[in-house]
């Protein structure tokens, strides 16, 4: 049996360490160390990671990196890279990083060169994806393709949607994407009422292409194209992001356009293979191989360098010191960068699918707190709406700010208000703003005293908040590619710390199979003894409206 | 001074009742009480609340509503309602509900009539509306309006972005929404690249009009427009929701087309009022007295039903149960409808710039937690995702349900798998799935024994997780109204059992400030005594980067 995380001398130290190191103020800190950005700050693969403005010091981050050494990071980071089952429930290989090594890079597994398998699937990703954009591939009328609608959930929604809008200023301006997940008709209907049939392709991705929500879009999508085109326009209008052969020739897609990936590839990991189709259609073939390189720098950086001066390592290793020590049950995402609006959404994915769990890889409890809540929305939209708690309330949330130096419009002035902005919440949360400074303001203002009495508790600001910066030159392929790898390693070294496998997902299987007998019993004929008494009442109002 | 909330006879209760609640199984409860719907589900203004699947019985609730009772929910709420200045740190009345009572129901504030003006901007707005729906209202080149840009931030912005989204099916298909909050230029620049400045009209949302982010968006639109039109075609094709009568004018805007809304009108309480005005030309000014109706019925139930039977308060009081008792840090919203997609987003800012505070009224300190996180994503797309978090992680994060029994659209078979989806995951986190069943299945499986042993701690499900089920018909104008207006009384009731005047929002200030110097830094000289050592790094790089 795996060692309990809490019983590792590394955890108990920093437990004996948290009791002194909870009192400090990073004001202090700041003013102690004037070199204290360039000790707790570190470059790699195209971003800048400053993590000073955290409730650490020398010896923190040395008693993190002792911690992750005692729990096998490294050896389990170059198990993963070697292609070892480390998903021990699901007996898979974890292979995410071959996807974006160079060609002759990856690992050979059972057998299989998996380099070479997944150099001849981008190949065609990209010729395929080259034949759109040039309008070299049209539909059953002719006229070249203007529309592409994305069926997919989950991983092969979330890391495609995400990329293509943070990458809309580097993409094709004459294909549109869209993307359509929900099992709710109202998303897939919002999505057809504007497209015209004759230059529409969709791209149908399940890898076992039995997927309920996204082969109930995807048989709708195909009744909705029958009606304008006939089953021999098919192929020109559907594609496949699939391994299940049969499937997707029996529902008329042409073998020729699915495009496989393989069972060492998770949902959540999979926006590096022919999943990230959309993205290879949006920036073609030369801006997806730029993404895949970006994150193969990340990839090196992560595999090489020292824990101490490791980025992945670094920011998993600060949350864990704010989860297991501080207590703190949420994470915020800040991007100052609006075409990064789904960039939170992609990382509850990541972070909570994966280490979202309560037992480790060998069945037992892990005993101590594991993933927190991830959340956020885009910059200076969530200064209008929740960072009053973020600043005032009676939790402390870490916040990860991210933003890009160098604007890709030309509106001039937008981008130093942005960033001022952005600077400015990170250095608030950490200073905060006490009773005396908010009362010399005041008097400043010649307000009378006792309005100064009255408002003096509101607008103080306990401040010590800490938060991460990462900063980039621009929002580029490249860029994202690295960022995107960055949170998946750091997601990675916290499931080895937390001793969980990160790769699997039995979490989703309960409702799976509760809404199977749920929708046969709303299609066909209750059975009350099955369920508890609001389970039927539920049923039987649904019943009774869906029947007018 | 008030008495802290944890003194209050009914709190400290509720911790003795808490020792033993926390034992129960809601599996336990159902199989005692078929009845248990019934007792715990509650209708009001079109909506269902199922509360049955909380950790509760009828004690709990008894014991829940004493306590809103002792903090004083009741006169609160009625001194609300008649205008008193309850918003104390500011010196204001709150009456977001007189925006959206008949004609004749407002209260009068210092001799202020109160309803009439409401409905005398109501009316101005809904003319404005009619015109621009009908083309009667035409651009410079005498076409109408196809496009609309709302510029606003925060409640300038959620609300009207959030209902003109669920309302989409529902709103004239001539007339497409755009809102721009960021200031980031990505956002703005993305906007008008698909737009013909000959047949937009821009909407300037800012009470004081002198909003940072709004006003540098609204200068940059200006001036795209000026590329095209002259100065004596603003009036045209910019209007604005605003009191600023000097700063409209000088901007080229007809005063005539200036929507005015009052200072008891908090931002984030403003879709009803003049900020409502994008919602009035999607759905036409029916839709939007509709929606205010909606939100007038749930007032009323508020406003008139004892606290036992009152769904904001009975909301309120479950939220207070499993923040301050059982300590959950976050509460999740999954609403099983895609329209609602931003439904989450309006939440956090309703909820969080609220309550996440850390002193009271007085100027107190609260003593105990306060408003969670709130955070979330549409049904089966969240399924997909953090969803295992949910099931099986370390924390209890319990979650609010919504669905609609009857869909907008005509995709068969998609309505009914979207409830069963959702019935089922509200079943599921409730009964969990212990390690018998596990095994049972597994064995009827045919898996081999030793297999079993090593995936039976992944496949089992704590359960006994709690959820709210909201229902309503169909998603409308009224129905979403009253939804809004149930979340905004339980904000209040929270806010006052927690001592909170939750409607200010001094928190937001500190980083005001601090970016607005740093913005005169970033654009101007640098003054680095004035900073600590990172946030000057910063400064330097995004200096270094600009410059290119």
């Amino acid at each position: 049996m795996l060692q309990p995380t809490a019983d590792l001398p590394a955890f108990r130290a920093l437990a004996d360490h948290y009791a002194q190191a909870k009192e400090w103020r990073m004001r202090d800190l700041f003013a102690r160390d004037p070199r204290r950005f360039d000790t707790f700050s570190i470059e790699a693969a195209g971003l800048l990671l400053d993590y000073s403005k955290n409730r650490i010091d020398g010896t923190t981050m040395g008693l993190l990196a002792q911690l992750l050494r005692e729990a096998g990071v490294e050896q389990r980071r170059d198990a993963m890279f070697a292609g070892e089952r480390i998903n021990n429930t699901e007996q898979r290989a974890v292979l995410h990083t071959a996807l974006r090594a160079p060609r002759g890079g990856g690992p050979v597994v059972d057998g299989q060169d998996v380099g070479a398998e997944v150099h001849a699937v981008l190949e065609r990703v990209c010729d395929f994806a080259a034949r759109v954009r040039s309008g070299n591939w049209v539909g059953r009328t002719g006229m070249p393709v203007t529309d592409v609608v994305n069926i997919g959930i989950g991983g092969s929604d979330l890391g495609p949607e995400m990329v293509c809008k943070a990458l809309r200023t580097h993409a094709a301006p004459h294909l549109n994407m869209h993307f359509v997940a929900n099992v709710d008709g109202h998303d897939l209907d919002a999505a057809l009422t504007r497209l015209d049939p004759d230059r529409t392709l969709f791209v149908i991705a399940s890898k076992t292409f039995t997927t309920r929500e996204t082969m109930m879009n995807a048989q709708s999508a195909r009744a909705w194209f029958l009606r304008h085109g006939t089953e021999a326009d098919l192929p020109r209008h559907f594609v496949a992001v699939s391994t299940n052969a049969d499937a997707v020739r029996a529902f008329g897609i042409d073998l020729q356009n699915m495009f496989p990936f393989w069972d060492w590839v998770g949902g959540r990991y999979s926006v590096w293979s022919a999943i990230g189709l959309p993205v290879a259609l949006a920036v073609g073939p030369e801006g997806f191989r730029d993404f895949l390189a970006g994150a193969h720098a990340m990839d090196t950086h992560f595999r090489t360098a020292p824990l101490e001066r490791n980025m992945p390592a670094i920011l998993a290793a600060l949350g864990i010191w704010y989860r297991n020590f501080f207590g703190c049950a949420s994470v915020s995402i800040a991007p100052y960068h609006q075409d990064l609006g789904q960039f939170a959404a992609y990382l509850q994915q990541l972070e909570m699918e994966s280490n979202g769990k309560r037992v480790r890889a060998d069945g037992s409890p892990v005993g101590i707190a594991t993933c927190p809540v991830v959340w956020g929305d885009v910059g200076t939209n969530g200064q209008h709406a929740y960072f009053q708690l973020l600043h005032q309330g009676t939790d402390m949330v870490p916040v990860d700010f991210i933003a890009a130096l160098r604007p890709l419009h030309d509106l001039p002035g937008h981008h130093e208000a942005l960033l001022a902005n952005c600077f400015a919440q990170a250095e608030a949360f950490m200073l905060g703003k006490d009773a005396g400074e908010v009362r010399e303001e005041m008097r400043a203002q010649m307000l009378p005293e006792d309005r100064i009495d009255a408002l003096l508790p509101h607008r103080t600001f306990p401040g010590n908040r800490p938060s991460n910066m990462i900063l980039m030159n621009v929002l580029g392929p490249s860029s994202l590619g690295a960022l995107i790898a960055l949170y998946e390693h750091k997601v990675f070294v916290q499931g080895v710390v937390w001793g969980i496998n990160s790769f699997d997902q039995w979490g989703v299987e309960l409702g799976k199979v509760l809404a199977k007998t749920l929708e046969a019993e709303l299609t066909g004929t209750p059975s009350p003894e099955a369920h508890d008494a609001s389970t039927n009442a539920l049923i039987a109002r649904a019943k009774a409206a869906l029947k007018r």
